[in-house]
């Protein structure tokens, strides 16, 4: 199980430094969507540049133009990419086609899909599915991401919004192969020791 | 009816120089999803510096943090955003409501959504509606947008995907407020000769 740290509503400054605080007890690396878009690609290639041995994702949610930005991202240093679910099934091949010709992988965020919708995704199955309830579901509406079961368990999954060290445990029931962890560590008032928790669950739910 | 130019796939120079060139037979002048996930908000912001009379679109492609990408877009000068169809309500409510806090507007992507899909978007009647065929779709399926209806006709409407000359006409009959060209401007031989073409095709349609 990989602990991701998303990074998001920061400056690159600001989201490189975090990650140096919690670098030994997360995973993956999560660039996030808000820094692309006010920064570009240069948010990829300063986090990677930073952590070369850590695996970055940048979650470019591509939903469309799949070849160009997989191929924008994969030269920045991304380990993996995003793309949308709710994107035609050519944008997802396209992704994944070109994450092969450069060895990376692609995940392919669930979010605001109906069931029907997600069952056309299953075979995608190459891909790391992620269960995930919006930030704006989350801020307007007080949902939080405490699935209990998915139809991609079984298959790669990631489980990603609103998840703190309480919901942590109940998320583990799905075996994920990664938890997207944001605010739980990066507003944190001691960033290190919330990584730290949330590392050891990790690790406890491993050993059952 | 404003005509639109979509800049994707160039840097921010290669898409301010075309912009350049056909700037008296455009309306609306789109920063591209692929130049803001590249360079960030330094290509709307230059786009805007260099062209601030004309409506400066910004395809954020928002899915999830609505207000702060929104945000993001309009403090970078953009005067109208994108939204996907196929986010959450809250996401697409945050839009429209920081929109109408700047003075700005929405235009609302219905890329690959169903009929029913669509239907839920109605209500959102102060948008502008875009039926959009992806790229992927056009580029790997050969589609393109030859709508002959739409449920959004009436309301405000935009049409994208691979729109030319030969298609306009057609697609004059839903009654757009924006037609959005890239290809068949950017890639012209002569762009300022295509791009005067089909500026001369829209008035011939608004004078019937």
């Amino acid at each position: 199980m990989n602990i991701q740290l998303a990074l998001d509503r920061l400056t690159i400054e600001e989201a490189v430094s975090i990650a140096g605080e919690v670098e030994g007890d997360v995973d993956w690396i999560e660039v996030g969507t808000s820094l692309i878009k006010e920064f570009g690609m240069d948010s990829v290639k300063r986090m990677k540049a930073r952590f070369p041995n850590k695996t970055i994702l940048a979650d470019m949610k591509t939903i469309d133009n799949a070849k160009y930005e997989a191929e924008l991202c994969f030269e920045a240093g991304a380990d993996v990419m995003t793309v949308m679910g709710a994107a035609s099934p050519a944008t997802i091949e396209a992704c994944l086609e070109t994450a092969g010709k450069y060895k990376r992988e692609v995940m392919i965020d669930l979010l605001h899909l109906s069931d029907s919708q997600k069952e056309k995704l299953l075979p995608f199955e190459t891909a790391i599915f992620c269960e995930h309830v919006s930030k704006d579901e989350q801020e307007m509406g007080g949902q939080k991401n405490e699935l209990a079961r998915s139809m991609f368990q079984g298959l790669r999954m990631a489980v990603a919004g609103g998840i703190t060290e309480a919901s942590f445990n109940k998320l583990q029931m799905l075996r994920p192969e990664v938890v997207i962890i944001g605010s739980a560590i990066t507003k944190a008032a001691d960033r290190k020791a919330a990584a730290s928790r949330l590392k050891q669950l990790s690790k406890q739910e491993e050993v059952k």
